[in-house]
């Protein structure tokens, strides 16, 4: 007999057990799987790219990775700015748009995303409805490009054009900047593909108001220190990607008597009347301070560790550090989640946003023990919320002490994906969504769980043994 | 063999088990005490004033304690006005104060209390200096009352004013209102016995400023609905009584609009200043909505509802629902806790103020589950927070649907003390709080985790008894 009473392990399938239970043992399932899904090939290369002390490769895969997680964990990232985009991205000029996740051409991308291109187009003035911007994008006059190539992110259909603010946010520790448009709130939204009268005078009022008094307010307050707010917030409730409630509320009463001093009465109770009503303003900021952090661990050569998650509604795409600007996508699928109510799986547009990064970065869906009230919004129980955590440790290479978890006895979040070990353990990265209608202009329709494809990790994987040279070894 | 592979029980002391242990067996420790601390007079009368369907007073305690817990969890506090307490509480004028926990006279009162008081007179300008006004509490010619007989609540010295801008907490449900003056932050404050020109200072502008202007953005906002944020900041790593920064948070983004609106830029800012530098300001406004709640609940013959805890810093105070405004007092001790540098136990005052009407609501210490990062400011681990929370379960009667705590799967916090239950059990109630220095004027030291006399529930019990004749039948 085993400790505890236990008569059995089972391995293998959980149906295995029940025999045995019936005949009256008890049975420990172990949550087992074969390394790298039993793909023996996929197996050799990923133990060739173990840390190895002997193996030239494994030397510097090892050595690629401390680097990667020290510039990861030492990252600064501080909001100095609010900007027009086209000042503040570089090469964002005429009539071009940023859009989420990897690459994707109009003919390819989904309702929202096209939806929110078609409001971006009316926004700037370069069509005069709905069908005219259709057709332009069409006939190939509007460049694309995805957000992540120019420093930016952007949540859902992630669009950014050339006169949208933008947050500026700056790694104070690598001297990198990244980007993000401002929230707009929930309900009719640009990002979940709305683009009617009330989606474009809020963001008319962003550029022509709201941004410019944040600008103000930062040039007189000074720089907000965002992994600060971050690291509090996670002891607020706050994962940092669906629940940004505490440090949204943090960071307004922080600015709040600066941006008073630095603005008329009127534009002053404007700003923070839209602030006091929108619980995620602080997402885009979040999402812009992960994409600093790990912008500076990016183009490590020989490293592991994944540096950018994102979905564009059609594909799921990773980087990793060692293999440069190269994606590795795979086909992307429909959250598991909570709608609301009217609303159901078969309304929903598969997954789709640059906020994925938040993941990336070891908060979100990775930091879920520190926001257990958010399974009454993406599903699940409270203990879920903690085990999403404690799985996620094994698929990262640190704890990151700057962010601890109160339910977790204050363990730093899961930090660093390692492709090897979710290849090895055939964990997939946890992400927390929201769940976007399919038809353009809908908005959201409900918020849940994601889980990043494997064969995204094995191909990097791949890609990165092919540049190191070790294809033919294994 | 008991199940689990545990060969015995062990109820006495956890020292009889060390022999059976040190055989080779697995014991269980139950934590198991004899009822009513072994007294059989006691024992007896709390038996005695039990539920019983059968006997008259069985029913009535029954039937006042379900309208007890009734009027408790159907209490509905808005914070309705700031004003003048001469104004707002009824009878506080002339030269007079309102003092914490039960009443006590000037010659027995606590260090930091005489310093709150020497700082209520030179701010009143009953006295041109300290000796002054020590020489007019010496001569009587200061009347003091205890809050709690007023309707008021005060944390630590507790010590209101007539002057001193209060903030007017209506219970809708029951009519009834409760007061507290505004929270002055940390560092040198009345409260802890301060009285220096930067607590005078602050304490004018309060009167001269803040006051008017919260009032005024009260009149044009509406009431703000305080056990709404009490249930958001319970989900955000708050317990109500030493963490408020949550709900201090969405209390200053939820006003700071209409402040702007009905204010000058100056006062505004300076307001606003002042609330970003006060994570603790929401204390005063969860004490008072504490305070209206339980109100509501007091006096109803027969009931065992404890419906205040307090404290003067001389002895610890309780009253029951069913005693009137009888006061069950005992010594008060000094709380375990965790000292700021350069201090210990030896510089701290026995546990002080009207703070504790937080758990005696449900929240503070009873809420610690909601806030495992507090435990790295009164001391213990993570755990110990959940498990304060189980533990008052055992002598509370109803579960607070409205205050959810998700790290306990969403249980309602522990709601309506049952002075027979902590008879009974011999569980103290646990409250947080913070440390005084015991010499007027230094401030807080620390902050730990204080417990409820026993014997005051106990002499509870017996003063209930003796309203319901019952104390001859024990």
């Amino acid at each position: 007999m085993l400790r505890n009473g236990i008569s059995a392990l089972n391995i293998g399938l959980a149906g295995f057990a029940d025999p045995i239970v019936a005949a009256g043992a008890s049975v420990l399932n172990l949550d087992w799987r074969p390394p790298a899904g039993a793909d023996p090939e996929l197996g050799m290369l990923q133990a060739r790219l173990e840390d190895d002390p002997d193996d030239a490769v494994g030397r510097q895969v090892a050595a690629a990775n401390r680097d990667a997680l020290d510039r990861l964990l030492g990252a600064s990232p501080l909001l100095v700015d609010v900007r027009p985009a086209e000042e503040a991205i570089p090469g964002l000029t005429g009539r071009m748009l940023l859009h989420s996740g990897p690459p994707i051409s109009w003919d390819r991308m989904c309702g929202p995303m096209r939806g929110a291109i078609i409001g971006a187009a009316l926004f700037e003035g370069w069509a005069a409805d709905a069908q005219a911007a259709e057709q332009l994008a069409e006939r190939g006059e509007i460049a694309f490009d995805a957000c992540h190539h120019r420093g930016a992110v952007g949540p859902m259909a992630g669009i950014v054009s050339p006169s949208m603010p933008v947050v500026v946010v700056e790694n104070t520790a690598s001297g990198n900047r990244a980007f993000a448009t401002l929230n707009e709130g929930l309900g009719k939204v640009l990002r979940f593909g709305a683009y009617d009268d009330s989606v474009l005078e809020r963001l008319r009022w962003f550029r022509d108001s709201l941004g410019p008094i944040l600008a103000r307010t930062l040039e007189a307050n000074g720089p907000v220190d965002l992994k600060s707010i971050t690291a509090q917030a996670l002891q607020m409730g706050d994962e940092g990607h669906n629940r940004n409630v505490a440090a949204t509320s943090l960071l307004v009463r922080s600015l709040a008597p600066t941006l008073v001093r630095t603005s008329t009465a009127a534009d002053a109770t404007a700003a923070l009347d839209f602030l006091r009503g929108n619980d995620h303003f602080f997402l885009n900021l979040s999402m812009a301070a992960c994409k600093a952090s790990l912008d500076a661990a990016h183009g490590i050569p020989g490293s592991t560790v994944v540096t950018a998650m994102s979905r564009n509604g059609v594909e799921f795409g990773i980087r990793l550090s060692g293999t440069a600007d190269e994606w590795f996508t795979a086909p992307v699928g429909v959250p598991d989640g909570l709608y609301f109510p009217g609303y159901g799986p078969e309304d929903a547009n598969p997954d789709l946003g640059d906020s994925a990064i938040t993941e990336t970065c070891g908060i979100g869906g990775f930091a879920m023990a520190a926001a257990p009230a958010i399974v009454r919004f993406v599903g699940g129980s409270a203990a879920d919320a903690l085990n999403f955590t404690r799985e996620m440790y094994r698929i990262t290479l640190e704890r990151n002490p700057t962010f601890a978890l109160p339910p977790l006895g204050f363990a730093g979040t899961p930090t660093g994906i390692d492709a090897r070990r979710v290849v090895e353990s055939g964990v997939q990265p946890v992400i927390n969504t929201g769940i976007a209608h399919k038809l353009p202009g809908v908005g959201q329709i409900g918020a849940g769980i994601a889980r990043a494809p494997l064969s995204c990790f094995a191909d990097a994987l791949r890609g990165l043994a092919a540049r190191l040279d070790v294809a033919e070894a294994a």
